[in-house]
Formats: structure tokens, sequence, C-alpha cells
């Protein structure tokens, strides 16, 4: 019989992961304006990490909105709890060891200020993907900017719905002047100046 | 400029996380009563699979219901609630690469189906870990049966809230007649004998 039913747990600490795993577990937080180039920025940084054998994983409106917070819309509060989810959920991942990608437009500052406090500080790294509104609502690659446009989608990010810029975010990734290549290649290299990998 | 904005995502596929991991992804749903010992054994699990160089993680009520789920009490609807998150985070680690062990009471059948769907079925391993109600109560880690018993906790498991017991699990942990040990060791078992992990 197991007589020691819940006695000093011994998880697998987060510490014996990330030394198995030979990096860091971090979130690279993206956040910018619809079409900025989030989502494909992360996944060409991921490709990247993936090569170099690092955990990795991507949350982004794919899997998130369509799963954990399909009950949420796109009101000011809604926003807000979808992101309180998501930073709970990047949260478990750096636990787990992995380097975790977030792609939300994640439109408030305060929003972001609670997911970095969530998450932990050391553990959060904001990335602005900037680019300016008409080039994101030229891209236009979901073909949302013209819906929000006709009214047909209402509190829509730069449109009728504000998007508050990052006022001191540890990266900025300009997608309106590099290349996809580039941009993740930046990405990259800022984990490298910051150990967060090793060359 | 990036001019190739949200094309083709080149999303890193479970498969080739897979591949490099040299296991298959799955989630190890423990259920059973409080006190049963679901977190014991799926910390000990977790050890053996992590010694094997596997890449895991638990979920259970200390990460998840003092996070994620923190704004959910022990009502029905918040337990379906909370075995709902619950399920769609496993999904994402289990897409992310990695062995999933839910440790949760998660007490109704109709609520682990909807688990069960949600994850998938291939992917979804339900351990039942049987101890008798009496012996739950005899060990009573936490003295939650006492306080339940005082009605000091309502909606407890067992006492005054039901627990309907797996009618076909895969694999029934008893861990009143099983040492720790044992039940760990029967768990990975069960991994290798279904091809989940290699010899």
């Amino acid at each position: 019989m197991a007589d020691n039913i819940h006695p000093f747990q011994h998880r697998v600490a987060r510490s014996l992961k990330e030394q198995r795993n030979s990096h860091k577990s971090k979130v690279l937080w993206f956040t910018g304006l619809s079409g900025s180039g989030k989502s494909t920025i992360a996944n060409a940084t991921e490709s990247i990490l993936h090569e170099r054998g690092m955990q990795t994983y991507i949350l982004d409106g794919d899997n998130v909105r369509m799963g954990l917070n399909k009950d949420l819309g796109f009101t000011a509060e809604d926003r807000t709890e979808n992101i309180r989810r998501i930073s709970e959920v990047a949260k478990l991942f750096v636990d787990s060891g992995s380097v975790v990608l977030t792609a939300f437009i994640s439109p408030y500052i305060l929003d972001r200020a609670d997911a970095k406090k969530t998450i932990g500080g050391g553990d959060f790294i904001e990335i602005f993907v900037s680019a300016d509104l008409s080039v994101c609502e030229e891209r236009d690659p979901k073909g949302l900017y013209k819906k929000a446009r006709l009214g047909e989608i209402k509190n829509f990010t730069g449109i009728d719905a504000p998007y508050e810029e990052p006022v001191n975010p540890d990266l900025i990734i300009r997608t309106d002047k590099h290349t996809i290549e580039e941009c993740a290649t930046q990405v990259v290299e800022y984990m490298l100046e910051k150990k967060i990998i090793k060359v």
C-alpha cells in the first residue's frame, strides 16, 4: 500500500528541465497590430530555435482563441481575460522548460504589465512588432481591416479600438523595414546576447 | 520589408517535435478521490520519465487552481469549466511534444469524456487512481475530509459531492494495494506496452 500519499512532492523542477534542455525557458511576448507580422515572425523564430534543438511552443489565435478562450469575445473585458489566461498558460510552459512565443495583439499596456507580473519579469521578453497602421491595413492578410472599415467587425484594434504601443519594450522589430528572416534573426541575436541560448 | 505576412505559417509541427524528443506526446489523465494519490503517482511517474530523457509536465491543483483557474470554485458548473480549461491546456502541451500528466479529481464521467474529445481519443489515457474512500479519508493528507465532515467545506467529492468512477479506464492503479514506486512503474510499463516510449 502507498502509505506516503502527498508527502513532499518530488516534482521535476524547472531548473532540471532547463539544464537538460541546455537553454533557459522564457516567454517571447510579441505584441502589435493585426497584420504587423507577429505570428509570421514568431513562426520564423521558432523554426530557427527548433533547428538549434530547443524546446519551443507558439501560442496564438489559431490554437488559443479556438480552444481555451473560445468563450471570449473582443470587448475590453474579454480581451483582458484573454490575456490573463494566455499569461497563465505561458507561465506553465516556462515552468515546463520551454521557450514560449506568444503572438497576440494584446493592445493594452496594463494587460501586458499584468502578463509580465504573472509570468515574472525575468522571464517575460516584450517584443514590439512594429509596422504603420497603413502598412498593416494594406497587407490585410485576413481581410479583417476591410470588414472593420465596413463596420462588419466591431472593436477592431487600430480602427475602432485602441492599440497602446509599448513604452519600453525589450525589442522592437520593424517588419515594414526588414524581411521576415532578418526580423527572426534579430530575435535570435537578442536571445544570444542575453545568454538565453548559447552560441 | 516583410512583404509576406501571414502566408502559410511554417509552424514547427508536433510530429517534428515528437521525432526530435524520441517519444510520442500524450496526456496521462489521473482521476480519483482526494487522497487517492493522483499527484503523488503523477510525480513519481514524471521522475521516471524525466530520467529517461523525456519532455514531461504535470498539471495539478498547485499550478492550475492557483493560476489559470483561480476564478473558479467547486460548484458543478465551475468544476466543468475547470476540466474544460485543463483539457485545452493539456492539448496545447501535447501539441508541443510533451507527455502531460494531469492530476485532478475530475469526478464527472461526462467531463472526462469531454476532455477525451477535446484532447483526442488517441492522445488521452485515462488512469483511475483507486483507493477506498475510507482509506483516502484515513490518509486525509490536506485535512480536507475532516473539514468536509465538519461542514466547513461544501461540495467535497466523496462526502457531499459525487465521484463517478471510470467505466472503462485505460489503467487502474490501486494505491491501497501497492507502493508509490510500484504504481509509477505500472504506468511506465503501460507506456512501454503501448509503444508511447521505447524500451
